[in-house]
């Protein structure tokens, strides 16, 4: 989108120039190798356009958005092992390009890395900044216990689930906008209500990808059709599902839910029921009250009316994709 | 040791102080699990006698420590999965009792939370606690890489080998003297030649751990009886006989440090090669000059010479362990 691609631009520059050329490479081309291969670069974008929004200097933000960045890939190269991720962005996920070992120590080195890329602030915003990012580390590391939680539990409720998604995902948005607002100096409200509004799109953000994975064009989505159910995810349309399920639907849902691997009738016949349930549907209306509560959010903030536009604009855009 | 005792009674309350009871109790009680089984906890001790060195304030100090003490297990969990180790402190390590995933991600969250620990200082201080805590970190991370480098590598030359204890094992060492001396806001000088010591001090006692695997009292080790011999591990005692073996004992030791497995004869043949080449000797030696590499930066330090003198003693009880 147009609207991004100035700060892409400024984000993808900031990558190259900080490459990490220093010995041990085992221990930095992984890290070099996976901030290369790109993926959309959101959350440092959050990060620069809060920051603009509130006339803050764009120059002084691109090292805390880096480190935004660094994080979240520090994140899914842990992740990524955990979940037997084989591919990323279409690439071969870290730990399968190299090994695990690798891909255990350059994402732990990745993390400390993210926390220093603030050490350019001034002590007061620096403590101020840190405080922000390793409060939200943490969520995310809670973020990810609870989905891997979830593996093990069939009975996930919709509370837990937005709980969990919150942590995985919504928080580290949270954090690149409210960071930003920090950064120019906005005011405490103003930057506790991005924070807020950073929350709910991340949430109404999940909430499409798991409906994406069904309902979304295969192509554009660049993932197998429908793989969240071969892994048995508790996604928000699994939870849907069993919310609304009768008694037999619940026990056919059950049932297939503990089948591992590829199986076409599997996927056919849970896809039946999240058809006749409407699920898509619901999932659909979640979406809008998220996105909502996002604008409401923005409402609240003492900004430029016509630079919140393309917040506004974003949310369209992240939430209107290839659906 | 007696005068030890007072800081690990400080370090073993604020450890219990601290647990973690909040939920995922997935994520956390494999936290408490580690930092239960104990350990010297030597390196948060000497940030609180670096501290008490310059009369600093040891309750502000105790967060330091334990942050120090929260990296360096952190840092365990992730190396034994990497080592394949099973036990820890003679009890199993993290990614034994629970899986490796748990012990990842575990291990994130315990490095996000030792950063935390530095949360209380004001800002000026807690951005060079910060800093100098980071730096560390990344060092240690470059050290457990060239660790696992060695594996693969037959010529480890002993700059190779001090460059690896100095990242692995050394700045962390150094690290909680520098810190304690900054909290107690001692002067640069002698801040850094705390700093300074501590890393003399940590390469000492590593190599001093090279030796007792091999000429240690079994049972006051507390480990298997050249267990580094039976991994193949590129020790200073590895690095010295290669130095000092002519053709034959170099093709020798060549050819069993090829051999994976127990194997009582591969052992018994290399210590014989050991011995009749004097590392043993040699590498008492390098303790003796590292050791007194220590000294020299301690006598530099403008501190009460009554209050140094537990420095000293420390010098001595670390490296005239049961050997």
């Amino acid at each position: 989108m147009p609207f991004l691609d100035k700060y892409r631009l400024i984000i993808r520059d900031a990558i190259s120039k900080h490459k990490l050329t220093n010995p041990p490479h085992q221990l930095y081309d992984p890290i070099n190798y996976i901030l290369s291969i790109g993926g959309k670069q959101l959350r440092p974008i959050f990060l620069l356009m809060s920051c603009d929004l509130f006339k803050g200097n764009i120059e002084r933000a691109v090292k805390p958005a880096l480190g935004i960045e660094y994080f979240h890939n520090f994140s899914l190269m842990h992740d990524d092992i955990m979940d037997k991720a084989t591919l990323r962005r279409g690439k071969e996920t870290v730990h399968v390009k190299y090994d695990e070992n690798v891909a255990i120590l350059s994402g732990d080195a990745l993390m400390v890395k993210s926390f220093q890329m603030l050490e350019d602030l001034e002590p007061q915003l620096f403590k101020k900044c840190f405080h922000l990012f390793s409060q939200t580390a943490l969520e995310v590391c809670e973020g990810q216990q609870y989905d891997m939680n979830f593996e093990k539990q069939s009975d996930v409720s919709y509370e837990e689930y937005i709980n969990m998604i919150t942590g995985k995902t919504a928080v580290l948005c949270a954090c690149a906008f409210q960071m930003g607002a920090l950064l120019a100096e906005a005011d405490e409200e103003d930057s506790k209500n991005m924070y807020e509004f950073g929350k709910s799109l991340g949430i109404a953000f999940q909430i499409m990808d798991d409906y994406l994975d069904v309902f979304g064009n295969q192509k554009s989505v660049g993932k197998k059709h429908a793989g969240d159910i071969v892994e048995n995810k508790k996604t928000i349309l699994y939870i849907l599902a069993r919310q609304k399920a009768n008694e037999e639907q619940r026990q056919k849902l059950n049932g297939w839910y503990t089948i591992t691997g590829e199986n076409i009738d599997k996927v056919n016949e849970v896809l039946a029921i999240f058809n006749d349930l409407n699920v898509g549907d619901s999932c659909l209306e979640l979406i809008k009250t998220y996105s909502d509560q996002a604008k409401n959010y923005l409402d609240k903030v003492k900004a430029d009316a016509t630079k919140k536009q393309s917040f506004y604009k974003l949310i369209d855009y992240l939430l209107v994709r290839e659906s």
